[in-house]
């Protein structure tokens, strides 16, 4: 197991992690050897680990989510810290606080760290530059979800080893308003990663063209020599609204099953951030078959949070 | 207080607890043990034990309920657990996720145990087969409430001994639709204890019979030799609805109250598994008279949950 | 660091905190020095102490609250205790549940303390009548919120020294209803601080002068001699309804901002429970001023209340 020495070694000197954007090469692999080593404590079931004994981090989370939040905070328990769970509906923003004066409320009563998730871009920032404390972003609007692209990338690094240059991968599905693409396409291209994207137009932007990503409609030619597909969850919400293509549609024409998986190469993987939709983005046995890592995603989520807070906080501690 | 070797003695092997029906006596026999030195623990005010330090048990409940969600809680933090809470309204199904998939995810995230409260019949047993962690039901539709069950039998022991044969319990109320009733008939025709179930024709089933329950509709031939008497909570829902008979109606001519208290052995005790409708099934004097264990039953709970938590995670242990 | 004979040290034999009304000086006097204490181990950042270490202390809040509940819980992690949380929404109290049922029963699940948050003045001091364990009052109806005025008294004795008399603090705004003000006027009366009122003299009582407190409708002569003024929230309900005065009439008239700190003495403080209405009550320029406590109102009340959990939890420890 990881001695306390190693567990403070990092050149680590952020006290937020907002978007990954941000992030020098060198720091996600700082992650990556961190998350490792937690991981490791995991499959060897050492329970909860001390690093953190005695801190209170803040989950507040302004859009309503159980993954992501289920994942920290059971990061944070493994970390031997407490939690504070804070959500929209009993937050005092319902009487007209301003996002800043709730987040100063919350570092004034001594939280050690807030994460925040918010339906506005850049709001993880805002309150990073405001505050003394740390702030994870876990997930701010359509702009940034930098754990769950840390997550996915370990889970690359799991299957195909620490260096991913040269590898592909495959970003398929409502790409236009998805955070984790976005965290995703910076991520994978720091790390040397061919991107395609692929999807029905209306919801594959091309911004992303410019930074060498590649945008391919038809789904075979999309996913033949990726080694791994990233399927995105489709949002229920567009099979009662008049958008385009509706989630049969969706299906019929992008989601992954047993017939299409002959379209994949022999190894490629299956990853999906969840919940996922069975029957759309793709079906049951694909999303149960030895080509999803879709489990390991999760397990994978608790490692990399559980790095990504002890850095954190370790550079605030030393910054104060 | 136990030794560690006391509490890594015992030969329980389950890894779930999600019905009383399949268990052997023994295992009942070693739950009550287990459970009387942690009820010791909490009368001599100990605090809380490492027991389970740690772990992080998973509070899955889809249906609403204060009390017993309470109850696991207090058990696991009288363990050394940590406890991560997930109901309905936060919960990913609401996204169209599966049950399975949900907890599948909660195992993902190292969950150690997931106690379930749902609303169909069968669902704590159809996670139990499918989930490496225990799984623990509290409240399975009409199903089953195992540990409702044995918590009242602990109570019954501590009033009359650890041997209940040829004792009278009288359930008496809405038992159609009650898991509270179903677990009990289990659990106490197991012990050797006579059964009799009353209330009006259309609440009492008749299927029990033909395991040696007795039904009586004449509240106080039902009740004249009953050592015990476990009054059953009247659903509110009827009051608004065409039920029959109505809240009034049933309070009328089976509501407990000082007159018809002389129905009643001399010694025989009042049980309920709250929350009780004073003036309902139980007027407020006999609800607060020495008679009444409701209260004691709610403090074996904790001792009850804490040794099924205990043992099945002692059980999951040695499988993996 | 204080020593553990030093927090064993106190005279305090109260197991419940249910209003201001009641303490002696002395027992002010009590509290605040141990919240001394515990500041200071929040500015040295020493962690969660274990005074109270395996204790479960239950967060009851039957109206909604975001700031009191999580200072209340972060309170009780700093003490080293566990957490149980039941809001209005989950509690059994909405199937027909009597209040006192509900706390007895969380007393029976082996609870330690209960905080409780009610809109019925005197809920807090029925309960404690009632109980066994300690009960602290977060607030109920119009009635007392003690915690509130005791952080803010130790807010006053950090600017101004332990020594309160003479002193002048004027309450501004909304006092009719206000648990805060009622709470502030009793601790402030007994330390021997002169109490201004102030305020539409629809929203100011005059039920207090006969304790010696001035009431002054003319913003410039309440506030000119005030060492602090403590701001109340004006309720946000106001604005739609056909109040008087509204929100926009109250901010013209009593709304304090850059143009009126004029009339405020050089040292003078600005105090608010929070959550603060930017704008009305006070304008942005003024709130993040020097002049503003405000954040460190809210450092204190975890101290303050660190402290009275601690008080309470030992005098009943001491009862039983």
């Amino acid at each position: 197991m990881a001695s306390v020495k190693f567990l403070n070694s990092f050149k680590w000197f952020r006290k937020d992690l907002t978007n990954i954007k941000d992030l020098e090469l060198w720091e996600i692999e700082e992650i990556m050897a961190l998350a490792k080593v937690f991981k490791e404590s995991i499959v060897n079931k050492l329970g909860k680990l001390p690093c953190q004994r005695g801190k209170t981090i803040v989950n507040l989370f302004l859009e309503p989510s159980t993954r992501t939040r289920n994942a920290f905070e059971m990061s944070a328990y493994r970390l031997g810290a407490d939690v504070l769970s804070v959500n929209s509906s009993a937050s005092s923003i319902t009487k007209g606080e301003t996002l800043k004066d709730t987040a100063k409320n919350l570092e004034a009563i001594t939280a050690d760290m807030i994460i925040i998730r918010h339906s506005a871009a850049g709001a993880a920032k805002y309150l990073a530059e405001r505050l003394r404390i740390p702030v994870i972003n876990a997930g701010d609007g359509a702009h940034a979800h930098p754990t769950q692209a840390l997550l996915d990338s370990f889970t690359l690094r799991e299957k195909f080893g620490d260096d991913l240059r040269g590898k592909k991968v495959t970003i398929l599905g409502d790409i236009l308003f998805s955070r984790v693409a976005r965290s995703n396409i910076y991520c994978l291209k720091k790390q040397g990663v061919d991107v395609v994207l692929s999807g029905p137009s209306t919801l594959v932007p091309r911004e992303f063209e410019k930074m060498g990503v590649k945008v391919c409609h038809d789904l075979k030619d999309a996913v033949k020599d990726a080694d791994a597909v990233m399927l995105l969850r489709i949002q229920h919400e567009r099979q009662s609204a008049n958008y385009f293509p509706s989630i049969s549609e969706y299906a019929n024409v992008f989601g992954l099953n047993r017939l299409r998986e002959g379209f994949l190469k022999k190894d490629a993987i299956i990853m999906h951030p969840g919940p996922i939709n069975r029957g759309v983005e793709v079906d049951t046995y694909l999303a149960d078959s030895p080509r999803s890592v879709i489990l390991s995603q999760v397990t994978n989520g608790v490692a990399v949070r559980m790095a990504a807070i002890h850095l954190c906080l370790c550079a605030a501690s030393k910054i104060k």
